[in-house]
């Protein structure tokens, strides 16, 4: 079936404009668009599995359901042959930016994963670029075969002017405005500086304001059962960092609705099966519980996506058909949405996937057309995929660089120093502060290889004063060459780690080339690079391109000898993770958030 | 404690502007303005029960859970004795008009029964007065010592101009600009007219998209699961109309939130202990279930409140954490409320009730203020109560009967002829439509004695046609004299019933002198009677003043020998309940909505 009229959300048209011609068809005067029948039908409302039956679909949306062999007119009709029909799921938190792919792409990777309707924020690009950044994600989602909401970017910079230059200052009057504009914009994005919010920070409780003010709830990112009340008493409804059994259950009785995390299996995003316990062991009701992916690159989006966690999550011990709720009802209703989604109701979205017995999505309906069938995409969504939005020329040149480029490394110190080195450490969140006396050999090369060290450098990129802040990386394994990254969180400028200054040009000016990616460098060469030119983040490549980029990269990561993976290492200058960050203005402790020198003078 | 400043849901900020004191106290920064001590708390969001806590209170709202004996400094502290603290209950659904008070008056026995907010459909005014009775009434709520939000009357009237007279005519139009002018318009009221709705009715529909168009939901009325998918299918998302297991269970998997009905038990209203068999028998997951009152008069309003619905859930087998919740949470989440109230999460309104170990509730705090202390109210309640709206003048003069007054009483037929009579039966819902050969006798007291008859006037009472329908009434068991009611659902024209139109008149001369009300009458005198001198639904007195002249009402009604209730009898004007009405137009055979003579000549 190929079929001209676009597909996107607006393909189906609202309720209000369709309850006459649904009533008509559910009350059999009017013929369906489509018949999915023999189908066991999983119900998120009941939580059971309702058998033999069929789905009557009009104008995109669901007219009824009923037993199987119901109708008996001309309409098309599809077979499921027994297996599982599901609605399809909603991702209620996630980053776009960190799949490196735009929205129009990511949407391929979801449906083949049975997920119709996700919730990003889209913090990375609102810290590169600001509100046009988000706007023009915004535009890129509303051309996407995919019901995208947003959570407006809450916590941009995520610390302050003082601590790091970003691209992006969304201040409660900007987020207010985009509210204001942009009706999927559905609630307000995780609320990082839980610090600061617990301690009534006035700029963070403003942002707070202007989405209550507004009625759209607030969504949380906290560690520490020490903070929960004040946190949840700010205003906040949900988190998806309930990192493990307590923690989970102590945000949940303060009124948040817990998005268990599930993460690949070998990173340590995967806070499910500790979160999990809430359920499992202590008791607590599953309805205020769903399942998010938060972050995944773009191999890792094809490979363990939102229906593998619901999985993950069967696994665990919950019921099948409430762990699939926790993946498409739950998120629904806590956004409001579930007049529209998330279940088998009359005039529902007829966003369908179809399962087979170990949950395993084989055919997907976006808006009651088959857009992947037998795990393949069909050639309507391959349309729809070939003719995606293109970013404006701007988002496509944002890597802002000082000219002439800065040192990438620092001075040799004279003698006997005291040095702040960052340790890295798997799995690669946390860095450790290493402050320690250094005596410098009488070459850098020497110096790094005596003490276990590389340089790490971050520039500045988006056209500010062109700071630029150099560090050493202690452990992180790197035999030979340079790696960089333009995804340096928040603020995205550009972090280099090598061994050698030119080594790390190379690398610079591969990125400077393509407006920003992920490289590695081995002697004067790249020998491996995503291209990531759309605000430095993103590729405009089709997932599965960008998937074997990201494959190919992560080999050379390995082979270059990084202990800790790329994603770990564009963390490097997140500056609220404990416990020592490098930023553009340099080397910050956190929590003390204060800034301290590479290296000091020996005391006496 | 005694308290100068109003007692109204705007007594406690918007959350949007107390986050950070609630942040504050929560942090342990600041003073709370009350702990509640030494208490179980009931969390409806794990459905657990949370042993020996505290709350600590700000500004109305809660700032924190803790262990108890957690706060020491020296606020007011309530010690609960280890009782059980529970979020106020939330009724989705109900009519305030059944209780005959004002919605400032309906505050008190909703606090005693631990009733904290209220969504009530105000379709009763709205058939008096329009937009008019509406938005007083909205006042009325906003002057309340309670939480009141609105579902927007949908069907008035019940039916249409050509079947009856109604005093209002609630268009799309006027719909839609309810729901702009009032915030707290949350959804749409029942649509009762579901025959229509299910067939496609434009009207219907257009009703409909003025809701959805907003983003509110749709409630719904109906009977039948033949017309469940169209139903639903129309963009309707609740019913508290689901009378048996099965249908309820249709309703469910059709995406309806099911609203357990709870009627005082010696009415046919008290559906909760049949539909309950989705969940107990079949299985269903209750986290889309709650329990409502939808009618109560005041006597009952005072003894069968919400919370009394509740504790049916739990004699039915639904733990106690859960039935609690679905009188709290599962509403508030319904209505997109769940963030201000229905559980303990920080920030939510201060709404608590203290319940024994029989879920009988004690203490009522509202916005943190403690209305109710052992089942009796306090002084700052009793102030609050003692300055209630008062409605404005034209509320007070709603009855335009005809002048003079038509004849109360048919001609007696001058020989054998075929009568449309209505027979009553218990419980009083549905009416017989009894169409035989009728030989009158000389006169009317012989012809109604002989053939078990009374008479049954309507008279249009909205300054209209000064319409006058007559009917007969069999087997309604009406010993002498009159009943009268201004309170004849659902246009709320004048019915009265009797046995000589000399009582009959006696009953309308006593309505009309005090603008509305029930009364009987016995030998030429009023025996007993409810004014109603609001839009002739409404007392403006107190609860339990109105309680006891129900309570003297119903005595003297039962006296006089009716078969079936008041409120029984006020329906029989209501022309979409089978099989046969009696409205202003004549006597309406349902559904086949056609009018038809009281009398008919005899067939050849």
């Amino acid at each position: 079936m190929t079929d001209p009229t676009p597909l996107t959300r607006f393909s189906v048209a609202p309720l209000s404009r369709m309850t006459r011609q649904l009533a008509s068809v559910a009350g059999g005067r009017a013929e369906p668009d489509l018949v999915i029948t023999g189908a066991r039908i999983l119900s998120t409302y009941s939580e059971r599995m309702r058998p033999d039956s069929e789905v009557w679909i009009t104008g995109g949306r669901i007219a009824a359901v009923k037993p199987a062999g119901a109708y008996r007119g001309g309409a098309p009709r599809y077979e499921a042959g027994g297996g599982i029909l599901a609605p399809g799921l909603v991702d209620p938190h996630l980053h776009i930016e960190s799949s490196m792919v735009t929205a129009c792409a990511y949407a391929e990777a979801a449906l083949l994963n049975g997920t119709t309707t996700i919730v990003c924020d889209s913090h990375e690009i609102g810290n590169v670029l600001d509100t046009d950044g988000i706007a023009w994600m915004l535009e890129d989602a509303r051309a996407a075969p995919l019901n995208i909401y947003l959570t407006v970017p809450s916590t941009v910079p995520a610390t302050s002017p003082e601590l790091e230059t970003a691209g992006g200052d969304l201040t409660a009057e900007k987020i207010g405005a985009l509210f204001d504009a942009w009706p999927e914009a559905i609630g307000l994005g995780e609320k990082m500086d839980f610090v600061a919010v617990a301690e009534g920070d006035e700029r963070a409780h403003a942002i707070i304001a202007a989405a209550l003010q507004r009625g759209r709830p607030v969504s949380g990112h906290i560690y520490g059962r020490g903070f929960v009340g004040a946190y949840a008493a700010s205003g906040v409804t949900d988190t998806h960092e309930a990192i493990d059994r307590d923690i989970a259950d102590d945000l949940l009785e303060a009124g948040l609705w817990i998005y268990l995390r599930g993460g690949p299996p070998t990173t340590p995003w995967h806070s499910l099966p500790k979160a999990i316990g809430t359920i499992i062991e202590l008791g607590a009701s599953a309805k205020r519980v769903c399942v998010c992916t938060d972050d995944r690159d773009a191999q890792d989006l094809l490979a363990y996506g939102l229906d593998w966690v619901v999985r993950e999550a069967i696994r665990m011990g919950i019921p099948r058909e409430q762990a699939w709720s926790m993946g498409s009802l739950h998120p629904a209703t806590r956004y409001g949405l579930d007049n529209e989604i998330g279940g088998f109701g009359g005039g529902r979205r007829a966003d369908l996937v179809l399962l087979d017995d170990d949950f395993i999505p084989q055919t997907t309906w976006y808006g009651g057309r088959c857009v992947v069938e037998n795990r393949t995409i069909t050639p309507l969504l391959d349309a729809a995929l070939s003719r995606p939005y293109r970013y404006p020329a701007p988002a496509y040149a944002t890597m802002h660089l000082p000219l002439p480029l800065p040192a990438l490394v620092p001075v040799l110190p004279k003698g006997r120093c005291v040095v702040n080195a960052i340790r890295t450490t798997l799995p690669g969140i946390e860095l450790t502060h290493e402050r320690y006396d250094l005596t410098p050999a009488s070459d850098w090369p020497t110096t790094l290889r005596d003490n276990d060290l590389c340089f790490v450098t971050v520039i500045e990129r988006h056209g500010g004063a062109g700071n630029v802040a150099h560090g050493l990386l202690r452990a992180f394994g790197l035999k030979h060459g340079a790696v960089a990254s333009s995804v340096g969180h928040d603020s995205h400028n550009v972090i280099v780690a090598g061994l050698n200054a030119e080594d790390m040009r190379v690398a610079i000016d591969a990125l400077s080339a393509i407006q920003g990616g992920v490289c590695v460098v081995e002697d004067g060469q790249v020998t491996a690079m995503v291209p990531l030119p759309v605000a430095g983040l993103l590729s405009d490549k089709r997932v599965g391109i960008v998937a074997e980029e990201v494959r190919l990269l992560k080999k050379a990561w390995e082979r270059a000898g990084c202990t800790i993976p790329y994603m770990g290492f564009n963390l490097i200058p997140l500056s609220v993770i404990p416990e020592i960050r490098i930023t553009d203005k340099g080397i910050v402790l956190v929590p003390a958030m204060e800034i301290v020198p590479l290296f000091e003078p020996v005391e006496a």
